[in-house]
C-alpha cells in the first residue's frame, strides 16, 4: 500500500539556491536563448516554481532538454496562442509552437478569464510543446478560486490494453479545487509509471510498490528495468486508463483541430506539436457551496479510513506540495551543480 | 491481458422480448407505480436501453430493486430537476430526489442545449439517485453531435489507496465522443471491478483478468471472493484512482450544492440525494476538424499496436455496444423470467 516514491532532492552536492536568484538566473538563460523579457520572465517563473514544488523531473532538470528544443527550432521562444475561432465560452487557439508552459499558463488565463464571464470556459490548444508540469496549471486555476480540468496529449509512449507497441499517449490529465488552506490538486498520467520514475527505481536498485509494466514474456512485473526493456509500461486500471488515454485525445484534436497522438512524431527529442484542453469553472455564483468546507469535510472523511498500515496516513491530491514548497522555499532550491552551471 | 468478460446475457431460461414489447410492460410497470406517462416512458426507456445495450446489470435485472426504491419514498416518481441558479453557462439543478435515469437524462439534455447556445455547458445536479447505467448519457450527448462529460458520486464504496475502509465513492466517469459509424464512449467506475462484476466473476468460478483488491491479509489479489469478504476493491491506477474518486466528487458537491460522498448514507438500499456534474462541448463551429475523420484514424492507429496475444484485438471504448444492440433487437431483448414476471 505504499506511494510512490519522491526522489530525494538532494543527491550529492545538490545546491540550495534562494527562489528568487533561480528565477533570475532561469531568465538570464532564457533570455539568452532569444526570449523576449516578458516571455522569458513567465517561462523562468513555471520552471522554477516547478521544482520549488518537488516535481523535480519536469522543472530546472528539465530545462537542458528544453533549451536544446529552442536552439533547434522544435520550440519559438517568443511565440504566444493566437485565437482562431470563438463560439461562446468555447475557444480555439494555435500555439504557434510557443513554449509548453507559457502556452499552457496563457490558456489556462483564458479559460479562468471565461469561466468569470460565462461560469465554464474551454480553450482547446492546438500546435503547442510539451506544458513541463501539469500540476501548474491547477494550481493557477485554483489560486484564481475556479475549478481547472485540462489535459495533453503526447507522443505514442504507452502500448493500449492488448497491445504491446505503444500507440496511445500517456496523456496527463488535471483536476483542481480551490480551497484557502491549499489546494486539492491531482495531476495523473494514464500510465502508472513515467520512462523517468521508471529510471529512478532502476537507479535506486529498487522494486516499484506495485506493478508497473509487462517483461519481454507478457508477464506483469514490479522490475522497473524489464518494463523499460519490454518498453510495455501498463495504463492505469488496465483497459481504463487506456480507454481514458485515447478518449482524451480524441476530444483535444477535434476541438482544437490539432494533432492527435497517431500525428505525432514518436520521438522525444522531436516530440512538438500537441493538443491540450484547459476547462475552467467559477465565477460569481458558480458554487452552491463553499469548496472550502466541502474539502475539510471530505479531507477528514478520507483520512477516517483504517489505515493499511500500521501508522500509515491516507493521503489527499497535492497534500504534500505545501509542505515541499515551504522547505524549498526555506532551504533553498534544490539544484544539480551542473545543471546551475550550464544555466550560466 | 484479457478484457473484462461481459456477463452471458442467455442464463438458462432466459426470454428473449422484442424491444418496444419491453418499453411497453416497463412503462405499464412505471405507471402502476405511481410514474406519470411522461416520466414512465423516458424512464421506461432507459431501462430498456440500458439491457438493449448489453449493460445488463444497470438495465431491467435492476428494475425490482428500481421498484422497491420508489415503493419506499426513496425515489419520487413524478419528480423533474428544478433550476435553483444561473451563472452563464454554468447551472445549478435540484433533482427533487428523482428518478436517477430520468433526472441525469434531462440534466445532460440541458447541458446540450447550453452548449449549442455557448459552444460549452455545464449542469450540476444535487439531490438525485443512481443513474443506472452511466454510458446513456454519453451516448446521449454524442448522439446529439456533441463531446460529453459527465460523472456521479455514490455513497462510500471504495477503501482509498492506503485505507482498508470505504471512504470513497467509485464515482463512475464518462467521457463520449461523436461519430457517424457509432459514437467513441468510455463509462468507467473508479474501482477496478464493482461489486457486481466480483460476484459475477464468482458465480462462474473463476479468477479476476487482473488484480481487482486485497484480500483480509492486505494482498492482492485476482479472486473474487476474498476480495468480496474483505471488502476491500481497489481503485484503478492504485493511488491515481482514489485521487480522481475524491476529486470528481468534490467538484460535483462545490458545484451543485449537494451531497459529497461523505454524506451519503452507506446503504445500497438506502443510497439517495447523490450529486452529479453533465459538461457538454460544441454547438456550431466547435470543432477544429471533424470528430469523425479524426476517431477513425485514432482507431486505425490504436489498433495498428502489436498484438498481446495472437490473434488478439484491441478494442476502442463502446466497440462492442454497437454489435450487442443490433444482435439484441434482431434476437429480442434478453429478460430473466422472474423479471418479465414482476413487471406484470
Amino acid at each position: 500500500m505504499a506511494y510512490p516514491a519522491v526522489p530525494p532532492p538532494d543527491p550529492l552536492g545538490t545546491l540550495r539556491v534562494p527562489f528568487l536568484e533561480l528565477i533570475e538566473r532561469l531568465t538570464r538563460a532564457l533570455r539568452a536563448l532569444g526570449f523576449e523579457p516578458e516571455n522569458a520572465a513567465l517561462c523562468a517563473r513555471l520552471f522554477a516554481e516547478t521544482t520549488r514544488d518537488g516535481v523535480y523531473s519536469h522543472g530546472v532538470r528539465r530545462f537542458p532538454r528544453f533549451a536544446a528544443m529552442v536552439r533547434s527550432g522544435l520550440v519559438q521562444p517568443n511565440a504566444v496562442p493566437a485565437r482562431t475561432a470563438q463560439c461562446g465560452a468555447l475557444e480555439r487557439w494555435d500555439g504557434q509552437i510557443g513554449p509548453g508552459n507559457t502556452n499552457a499558463w496563457r490558456s489556462m488565463d483564458r479559460a479562468i478569464a471565461l469561466a468569470r464571464d460565462n461560469g465554464v470556459g474551454c480553450v482547446a490548444l492546438a500546435n503547442t510543446n510539451h506544458w513541463m508540469r501539469g500540476g501548474t496549471y491547477g494550481w493557477q486555476a485554483a489560486e484564481a478560486g475556479v475549478i481547472g480540468i485540462c489535459w495533453t496529449n503526447t507522443m505514442p509512449n504507452l502500448p493500449p490494453w492488448g497491445g504491446t507497441t505503444p500507440t496511445l499517449g500517456n496523456n496527463p490529465l488535471v483536476l483542481a479545487v480551490p480551497r484557502q488552506q491549499g489546494a486539492i490538486v491531482l495531476d495523473i498520467a494514464m500510465s502508472q509509471f513515467s520512462y523517468g520514475a521508471l529510471e529512478s527505481y532502476r537507479d535506486r536498485g529498487e522494486l516499484l510498490p506495485v506493478i508497473g509494466g509487462f517483461d519481454a514474456a507478457g508477464e506483469l512485473t514490479r522490475d522497473p528495468a524489464t518494463i523499460e526493456t519490454a518498453q510495455r509500461p501498463l495504463p492505469i486500471g488496465f483497459w481504463k486508463g487506456s480507454g481514458l488515454a485515447f478518449v482524451l485525445d480524441l476530444i483535444g484534436a477535434a476541438l482544437s483541430g490539432g494533432q492527435a497522438t497517431c500525428e505525432i512524431a514518436p520521438n522525444p527529442l522531436r516530440e512538438t506539436s500537441l493538443t491540450q484542453v484547459f476547462i475552467a469553472i467559477g465565477g460569481a455564483g458558480a458554487f452552491g457551496r463553499s469548496p472550502d468546507d466541502i474539502a475539510n469535510a471530505a479531507i477528514q472523511f478520507l483520512q477516517s479510513s483504517q489505515p493499511a498500515t500500521v501508522g500509515g496516513r491516507i493521503r489527499y491530491p497535492g497534500e504534500q506540495t505545501l509542505r515541499i514548497r515551504a522547505e524549498n522555499l526555506a532551504r533553498g532550491i534544490p539544484v544539480e551543480p551542473a545543471i546551475w552551471e550550464e544555466l550560466g
